[in-house]
C-alpha cells in the first residue's frame, strides 16, 4: 500500500475545518494455478508476497512458516488430508478449523468463533496471512474476520466452488448476514491473493455447477457475447465435464473451461476493480441481484444464489424485451441458454409484490434511482431508472405465461 | 471518494496472475465550532456535506431528516433534552440510543446491539450518517458499528472528553475489545466529519481533563515544545477553567485553551493523516502506547486510559534519559509537568515483567522491531529499535526509586 495525503485548513466566523484527504491503495492478485495442494507448489504458502527479495528471504529462512486456515466442512472432508499433508511436507505451523459455512450459518457468531481461535492459535497480522479454503460463504465470513482482527489482517482466498471461482474470489466484498438480511454487515477489505485451482470442481454437484454458470451467464448477457455464444454451445460440455477439460487438452487458448472462466474473471475484475468501494451505485453487476437477495433469503435453503440470480435476470430479460430493447428471438435464445445450464427460469415466491418490495428497496439504498441494469442486446447492457409499473407488470405476466412450472418446462 | 485503478495480466508456466492496484480515496473533516446543540447551528445536520449543490438541495427541500444518534449514558443524562431540543426544533425524524459506553462494555456485544436499532430504524446508508455523542469508546463503538453496516455507513464523532476531542475523533480508527485485549477487533474507517465542541467539556470531572492532557502532553513531547511549555505554565489553568475560558476572551490566538487543543489537533492531524492505515509501523503518536495497553486491562478500571500512557510515558522519560536523549533537567522538567497536570506519574501494577512483556508482544506486531519513540529533548523525538534490556532495566531501578509512592510525591 502507497499513500499521498494533503490536508487544509479553513476558518469561518462558526470556526476551524481541516479538511483531510488521504488515497489508500490496495493492491492484490488473483491467480489461477495448477496442483495447488502439489507440496512442490509454494503458491499456497507464498503466493501473494509480490516482493522478490522478501520471497527471498523467506525461501532461505529456517524459520517455519505459521498458516491459520479455515475449511468449508464439506470441502475439508473431500480435502482436508491433502492439505494437512500439503502443511506438513511444507514443516509449516498450522491449524486447520472446518466449518459448517452455510448460508444459514453465515453470521457475526461465526466470523467471532474464528477470531477466537485465530487469537488463541497466535499469528503475525502482518505476515502470517489467514487462509479460508471453501465456497463464497466460507470466503465471505473469513474475510469479515479477517478485516476485522487488529483491524486488517492479509487474508487468502481459495475458492473451491464455480460459483466462487469466478465471484466472490474476484472483488473486495466480505459479509454476514444479519437480522434476516443478506450480507448486511460487512467490509470492503480485499484479500492479498485469490489462488484459483479448476480441480477443485470437478468434487462439486451438478447442480452447483450450474449455480456458478448463472454468475458466468450474467458477466456474458451484460459485457461479452462470445462467453454468452460459447455458453449457449458448451454449457452442456462443461457441466459434463465439470470444467476439468484443460486439463486434457494441449492449447489451454481453446479448451471452453479455460476460456470461459479467464473470460468471466476478466469481465468482473473490468467492473470491479475500479469500484472496489462500490461508490459507483451504477453497476452492470448488479444484474440479477435486484431481486434475488430477497428471493433467496425468503425461500432459504430451497435455491441456491445463482438459481435465485437466474430467476431474477430470466424476468429481466422479459423486462427488456417488453421495453424493446431484445427481441423475442433474442429473449427465446437466452431462456434456452438457462435451460441448458439446467438454471431454474422461474419461481412461485417470485411475486409481483415481492418484486415491486425489492425495487423499492433498491431505490431507497440506491440514492432515489433504481439504477436496472438491463441488456440491450446479446453481451450489451444499459443502466436504466425508466422503468414504469406498468411495463413492469405486464413482463411480469408474460414471464408466468411463458415461464411458469408447467408451461415451458 | 475518488479513484483510478489499472489491472495487468501476467502468464507463467504456473498459471495467468492479474493485479489489481485500486486507490481509494478518504475525505474526511474535523469542524470546531461553538454551540453546536442550539437549533440555529446546523454543523450536527449539515456540517459534514462538502458539496455545495448537494447543501442548498437539502437546505430548501421540506422532507424531513433522519438521524440515528447513539450518546454515552452519562452524556445524556447531562446534554440528552438538549439534543432531543435541537433535532425536535429542526424537525428531524429521530431515534436517540443512550448505551453504557464504558472500557467494560466496549464490545462486539454492543456495536451488534446499535446494529439492531440502527436496522429496526431504517437509514439510508449513504446521506443518513450514524451520529455518535460522547467519549472515545463511544465514539470507537458506533464507528465500528456504522462502517459495517451494509459494508460502510457514514458516521459522525461528537466527543464530549478532552482526550477524545484531541484523539479519536482526530483519526480513522474504530474498535472494541476483545479476548480481553484492547481494541482487537476494529476498522480503518474515518468519519464523515468529527464535530468538535469546547462547551462539552466544562461537565467532564476533573480528573478526565487530566485524562485528555497525557494525550495533548505526548504531542507536545514528540513534535511541539511550545505545546509542552504552554502546557507546563498554564497546565493547572486549564484545569481550573475546564477549557471554558475562549468564552470570555476576545482574541481565540492567545487562549490557552483554544491554543493548546487547536495544535494538539494539527500535530496530531500531521502525523495521523499521511498513515491513515497505520501500514508505517514508525509512528511518534505511539509514544505512551506501547506498555500503557497492557497496563490498562490489567487494572481496569483503576486507570483511565490517559492515566495509563502517562505512566508508559513517564517510563520512557527515564529510558530516554538514561541512553542520554534528555538530561535530568528536561526530565525533571517534564515530570513536574505531568505532576501538575494531575497525572499519576508510576504504578505499583507497573512491573519490569509487564513492561518486558509488552515489548515483546510490540516486536511480534511490528515487524520484528520495537520501534519505540523517544523524547529526544522537548518537542523533538525520533524512533528507537536498539535499546538494550540493561538499559530498560536502569530506568525502572530510577523510575521506581524516584516516582513509586512515598518517594517524590
Amino acid at each position: 500500500m502507497s499513500f499521498i495525503c494533503c490536508s487544509y485548513e479553513s476558518t469561518s466566523s462558526s470556526g476551524t475545518t481541516w479538511t483531510v484527504v488521504t488515497p489508500i491503495t490496495f493492491t492484490y492478485t488473483v491467480t489461477q494455478t495448477k496442483n495447488l495442494l502439489d507440496p512442490s507448489n509454494d503458491t499456497l504458502l507464498l503466493g501473494h508476497i509480490r516482493d522478490t527479495q522478501q520471497l527471498e528471504a523467506i525461501r532461505s529462512s529456517t524459520r517455519p512458516l505459521k498458516r491459520f486456515i479455515v475449511m468449508d466442512e464439506v470441502v475439508y472432508n473431500l480435502y482436508g488430508s491433502q492439505v494437512t499433508d500439503y502443511l506438513e511436507a511444507r514443516h509449516v505451523l498450522y491449524r486447520v478449523l472446518p466449518l459448517p459455512t452455510t448460508e444459514e450459518n453465515k453470521s457475526m457468531e461465526m466470523a467471532l468463533k474464528i477470531l477466537e481461535e485465530v487469537h488463541q492459535f497466535g499469528i503475525d497480522r502482518r505476515t502470517e496471512p489467514i487462509i479460508a479454503i471453501g465456497g463464497g460463504v466460507c470466503l465471505d465470513i473469513v474475510g469479515l474476520a479477517a478485516s476485522l482482527y487488529r483491524r486488517r489482517t492479509p487474508y487468502i482466498r481459495v475458492p473451491t466452488t464455480l460459483l466462487s471461482y469466478i465471484d466472490a474470489s474476484v472483488g473486495a466484498k466480505t459479509g454476514v448476514n444479519f437480522a434476516n438480511c443478506k450480507n448486511k454487515l460487512g467490509t470492503y477489505i480485499a484479500p492479498v491473493a485469490a489462488f484459483l485451482d479448476r480441480s477443485f470442481i470437478q468434487t462439486i454437484p451438478r447442480r452447483h455447477i450450474s449455480n456458478g454458470l448463472a454468475e458466468m451467464l450474467k458477466m456474458a448477457l451484460m459485457k461479452h457475447r462470445g462467453l454468452f455464444e460459447l455458453l449457449e454451445t458448451q454449457g452442456q460440455f462443461l457441466l459434463d465435464s465439470k470444467f476439468q477439460s484443460g486439463m486434457v487438452l494441449e492449447d489451454d487458448r481453446i479448451d471452453p473451461a479455460s476460456v470461459s472462466t479467464r473470460v468471466a474473471i476478466e469481465t468482473m475484475l473490468e467492473e470491479l476493480a475500479p469500484n472496489l468501494w462500490e461508490d459507483d451505485l451504477d453497476r452492470l453487476v448488479d444484474f440479477g441481484h435486484l431481486i434475488s437477495p430477497e428471493l433467496e433469503m425468503k425461500v432459504l435453503p430451497a435455491l441456491l444464489h445463482g438459481e435465485a440470480v437466474n430467476i431474477d435476470m430470466a424476468y429481466m430479460v422479459y423486462v427488456a424485451c417488453e421495453m424493446g430493447l431484445l427481441t423475442e428471438q433474442e429473449k427465446f435464445r437466452i431462456v434456452c441458454c438457462m435451460l441448458g445450464l439446467e438454471l431454474p427460469v422461474w419461481h412461485q415466491d417470485c411475486t409481483f409484490a415481492l418484486v415491486q418490495k425489492s425495487l423499492c428497496d433498491r431505490l431507497q439504498h440506491s440514492g432515489g434511482l433504481v439504477r436496472m441494469p438491463l441488456p440491450t442486446g446479446l453481451g450489451r447492457a444499459e443502466i436504466f431508472n425508466d422503468t414504469d409499473e406498468g411495463t413492469l407488470f405486464r413482463a411480469y405476466e408474460k414471464w408466468c405465461d411463458e415461464l411458469s412450472t408447467g408451461s415451458l418446462r
